[in-house]
């Protein structure tokens, strides 16, 4: 099943909005076991939405096209896809009075441009729209589907899971199940990642379909099944061999934070946990507060970002700073016992580094990093040295905090 | 000039990693006035390459490609594209040296993989990559200019910005000027900013570009010039007319974030700010910490996420806490005082409120934000109720404190 994505809008190719809707139908399609084989992104031009469309169809099965479909102008896709499939374009009578309740509801007048998006291509079926004006449209042609969908989010999401996926699975496109495993891990590169479980997926070849997505230093492993070969109980098989093999670099199965991992841990534990952060700045402490309902756990942190906010808000001896520098192993952990003692937790974390541009000296060059760990019964520290900007580099050494953090606590998935 | 990108990566069609490649090349391009005609995202297989490569030959002038560079056995976009124009891959021995003087300094072993990178088509010249082993590659061939770039961004944009973009200059494909004027607002919505500006726009009509683009309370506004039908100094006197309209609402020419701007504002007075956080809870800390060079005025933030923490860290007095609660103007107050206090600063920002998604109450339901502002003048308190999501909620919070500021500080830009 060849399936492309096309993707309309000027301000996509002017960098002015991202593309979520190639990232939203992937994991869309990916949960129910189809891969997209192509994504287009175009200009809203008559002409070449006109010939990138039939090359579509020429190429593919499905085409889903998103945009265009609103009262402005500019909105014209559903004409260019008519006349390209040379289909009179009609009106709907339904869709006129959903658009008119629609506009009712608003307390607004409909305008004749409006009454525009109650027109289909002959053949085609209306779906409705039930949090805006544009409904999207279903239509099988030349033994393909072509389904065009408007362009908000908000407006296309729901329209395209509650309506849009039963009707592909009814029709066999898409299967009734989900379809991948996703193994979480940290610790190991990409391509070392590939190399320590290469052994395994080479016992099923043209079956399996390995992804892998390095983000933060994190790296997910995607397992799913070509074509139906592998059972879904085959594939958890492979999974938990791939997990058996990482060991404690295998951080869960699915998409959960680091930080949510460890919250839940010591909630469950009764304990809980403050931080303190120099370069990280309170990326640290974002990463936890994103969580709903961290604050049973969280309870709060010191962004300390000069020597003189380090003294006066964690008490750390000064002799510490004259003679290691607020960059150094001890200091970090001054800094992690001096926010346990502090805030009386039970559990505290600390990053003090350099994150650059400028700073930095020979022992310790910008993307060094100290970790600080105090827990009920240990104290320690650990050095990691980053690559990459700025921005790259507190990312980095968040997820290298929160996975110390992880592997003490022996978080088991 | 037809301009077109193909992006290699299954990641991207399964959802994986959002295709950022598009947004960074359409705001490169259009600053120098140009707009890509088509973005093509395909998967790591050579069938797609080749074929979808050769279509996008025949489509236009210039053919930039992304990923597929690296020494893995799924790289193969080197390979691909070399069968396609009919060109013999041979060594290159400048590019050979690269690579091994780039392992040297990793302290690693140049395996065989790694050395397929130093292979180019024939007429081809490598574009040294700086951040990485991968080269790029500039050829041209049947007319036309291809470009492959290696895919992970650390490596892509320097590559792209300091090699790639004066060739391309030199070769009179994009232009030496910059080519659209960005306008940074907030305080008024998309529909309405349109709405104030648009007999200003109507005045030019089929010769000016305006783009929209909304982010966590910001909206930017973009006026380009279509067809060359404007010149700058035009394009300079629309911006002004519009900078005239929206009065305070007028952030910034270009795209200088609000913290970089408050910071750099109070660093030319030679003031100090501290933050405390309770619902954004690091946010607006990392968002300062984002700016390289900020320890010289943000000198760090409390983030007190219970109201333990509060009373610890800032010295609120309990009454306030019991008397109005933690979600209060009087808290928000009390939070931004303390904090100029504790670390005897010019100024203070504070925020608390309800991030969802429980909390919350019938005065003060789940978005009511409350941002408290100290200076050496003045102590005062607003409330907003914001829409949205946790992550959303919060991240509105941030800009509006940061605007907060800025507009007391009355920054002229």
């Amino acid at each position: 099943m060849r399936l492309e994505i096309i993707t309309i809008g000027d301000e996509l190719l002017l960098g002015i909005r991202e593309n979520t809707h190639l990232t939203y139908f992937g994991k869309q399609f990916a949960r129910y076991g189809q891969i997209i084989q192509r994504n287009i992104v175009i200009r809203d031009d008559p002409n070449h939405i006109e010939s990138y469309f039939r090359n579509s169809m020429d190429n593919s099965d499905i085409v889903i096209t998103t945009g265009g479909l609103g009262p402005t102008t500019d909105d014209i896709t559903r004409e260019t896809v008519a006349q390209v499939l040379g289909l009179k374009l009609i009106h709907d009578n339904e869709a006129e009075k959903a658009i008119r309740t629609r506009f009712r509801s608003m307390g607004r007048d409909v305008t004749e441009n409006n009454l525009r998006q109650a027109k289909k291509p002959i053949g085609a079926e209306i779906i409705t729209n039930h949090h805006g004006t544009a409904p999207g449209l279903w239509l099988q042609c030349e033994g393909k589907i072509i389904i065009m969908l408007p362009g908000p989010p908000h407006e296309l999401y729901p329209m395209f899971e509650k309506q849009v996926v039963p009707r592909l699975q009814s029709e066999n496109v898409i299967s009734e199940n989900e379809y991948y495993l996703q193994l979480r891990t940290i610790g190991v590169g990409e391509s070392l990642l590939e190399n320590n479980l290469q052994h395994i997926f080479n016992r099923h070849p043209g079956k399996l379909l390995v992804s892998y997505c390095a983000h933060s230093g994190l790296v997910d492993l995607r397992l799913s099944p070509i074509d139906d070969l592998l059972s879904w109980k085959e594939i958890e098989a492979i999974g938990d061999e791939c997990k058996q093999i990482l060991g404690d670099d295998f951080i869960c199965y699915g998409d959960e934070s680091l930080s949510s991992l460890v919250l839940n841990q010591l909630s469950s534990l009764g304990k809980t946990l403050a931080i303190a952060e120099s370069c990280t700045g309170g990326l640290l402490s974002n990463a936890f507060t994103d969580v709903p309902g961290s604050s049973k756990t969280f309870i709060g942190g010191f962004i300390c970002y000069t020597n003189g906010t380090k003294l006066q808000m964690l008490n750390i001896p000064e002799m510490i700073l004259q003679q290691y520098g607020a960059v150094s192993a001890e200091c970090a952990v001054a800094m992690a016992s001096g926010t346990a003692e502090r805030l009386s937790t039970d559990y505290a974390l600390s990053i003090t580094g350099y994150a650059g541009p400028d700073g930095g000296n020979k022992e310790n060059p910008v993307g060094t990093v100290y970790i600080g760990y105090h827990s009920p019964v240990e104290v320690r520290s650990s050095k990691i040295v980053f690559s990459g900007n700025r921005l790259m580099i507190k990312s980095r050494a968040v997820s290298a905090a929160l996975d110390l953090l992880r592997r003490k606590l022996k978080i088991v998935n």
